[in-house]
């Protein structure tokens, strides 16, 4: 039984999921498709890529990733496919893809120039449905990666922005914001490892200086205290208990995160 | 295999679509359930209309499309199976179904008035799960249409507006604005065959003048410059690049759209 | 054919669901998931549980409900598994799961402690995906309720307030404001017994006065007239034609209502 999941910035609103959905199911009918999101931000490819670094590692072996935030289509950008260790990942040639099959494993990078996997018809405005659906279905019903298209190196390379390390100091980011107000940075358990658990520390978020206790648990934390932990996807996250921690500090993608005395 | 596809405007917070989801599968199991979208404008019948019929050409044959925008629930407002050339459409009789069955070939026309369908109570509220959803799922695990009601001619005939054409110039509308921006209008292809590829022309959209270039895909555009293309569901759009076109000029459903010189 | 349902306050951006739709998978890759709704207010409970009792009984028996509304994850509360009579819950001790479980009649309650059925690494932020998903998926696929923990009985026995009648009124609360403005309240049909189809009421929600007529449907009502009606839950609802009447009044969950003369 495969696998077959979708990452996108449709909305729900309009018919596009569904019928990328429709072309996936009239080539392979017994694939199982999970939606991961498909509120990532219009255009965003660095959000798109963290939600599906995320995302994908929880799946079973043999699952065929679909994402598509795709600035680019109907241009020169290409449309590929990556195959990794343990899964496949369909979708444009902007990055989008790399982070989340970096930490698979990349085994080979294919343009997709089969033309007999795609819809009869491909239009120019919606790839997602005449290209990356039906060859990720086909992928998912057995075709060889092999045969979707010829193999390249030259792929974009993408990956998340890592902390910068100076003496007594880390600068970082601000990766992601989540729907509770979890600030997700871009540090690890590595870089707090000196830091004891309980333990006080002080951070600027962009331009807002904060003090935060190492806690294991949202529920450590009591009243309007801000606290730091490492967050179920493996990155530092600052919160704040049933608050959102994101508004209180002003938190966005991108802002940066300074940590002083580590 | 058979696929059935839902399309309400119930949003998502609300247990309405898996009850109707639980109603399906209570009588059967085996049918596959494809969400279109929950998030049609409150009783916005022309809004589901027109996205039902994007989606609806995109599933396999044999699929039950269960779509339920109905002001009249509880009212004499009839519920009706219509049987096209490839697909089946479950829902309230105000021409939310039409255009979809249209395109895919109307056959026959039923009113659900077999009792032995629906679920033992129909409440007065909530036919979606109690009517349209048992319905279908038995349609979909092989009852056939004949046996779902009596068959009329006098169902609402509803349709999209079709443009005005004058001597030199084109009168049509926005039927859909969709996530992105994009303003979807009901011009075709043969509306514009006149129009040179890469051409620049006139167009007001509501009291908003506006000058745009012909192109095949959103990034053919440059900067904040306006375009048009024929877009994936065969309308003609009006767009910009990585844009919102419609908070742009204010565009909306219902708005008129005049092409002049074309 | 087993089901599995799933009910947070998770929301649909981040990729939190489908993690949990993954870990599910990984284990039981036959069994059906469906969304009940993952647009719970944050951390709210009360309006879980209500929506999770609204939805419940029309699954199949046999169906496994996972609910997370936790913000005690990573604290003291334990990890539960409802054994009912025709279905199973799974989530957070507190509160969350027992007005549905109760309409569907508790026969045991187990405290989650074999960490076999649960994922190798269990965070403390993310039990939905951890624990709950993965226990889940297991008693879906036939594991034995009592195979995955220690019976209790100290279990939090939550449960929606009951009106209070008095002389000549009742006193109630709202319990729900559903996406289209109906104002769903505690009362059931016995509350309004002794009042006549089609007869005019005065009600007060919050400080807020108003007149409204035993209806049927919500086709039954003529411009901006309010009435009440028996919803599709079996709830009081007060409601009005094409209209937010939640808006108009000002009504949101916790707000009192009190009927008077019946």
């Amino acid at each position: 039984l495969r696998i077959l999941s979708l990452l996108t910035d449709f909305g729900l609103t309009d018919p596009f999921v569904a019928e990328m959905k429709a072309s996936v199911l009239s080539i392979c009918p017994e694939v199982r498709i999970i939606d991961i999101t498909h509120q990532v931000e219009k255009f965003n490819v660095g959000m798109g890529s963290f939600l599906l670094a995320c995302a994908a590692p929880n799946f079973p072996a043999g699952t065929v990733h679909v994402a598509v935030v795709d600035p680019g289509v109907g241009s020169e950008r290409r449309p590929i496919l990556v195959e990794g260790r343990r899964s496949f990942f369909v979708g444009p040639d902007n990055g989008l893809l790399i982070p989340a099959a970096r930490s698979d494993g990349i085994l080979h990078v294919y343009e997709l120039t089969n033309r007999a996997l795609m819809s009869p018809r491909v239009s120019a405005t919606f790839h997602g449905r005449d290209i990356f659906a039906p060859v990720a279905a086909h992928v998912a019903c057995g075709t060889a990666p092999k045969d979707c298209g010829r193999q390249i190196s030259d792929y974009v390379k993408a990956a998340f922005s890592e902390p910068t390390i100076e003496t007594g100091r880390v600068i970082a980011e601000v990766i992601h914001v989540d729907s509770f107000g979890n600030i997700v940075t871009n540090l690890k358990r590595e870089h707090i490892k000196n830091v004891a658990f309980g333990e006080r520390i002080a951070l600027s978020v962009g331009h807002h200086k904060i003090s935060a206790r190492y806690i294991g648990s949202y529920s450590d934390l009591r009243g309007r205290e801000l606290g730091f932990l490492v967050g179920s996807h493996g990155y530092v996250e600052i919160a704040c208990r049933e608050g959102n921690a994101a508004k209180r500090v002003g938190a966005r993608s991108g802002v940066g995160v300074r940590v002083v005395g580590v």
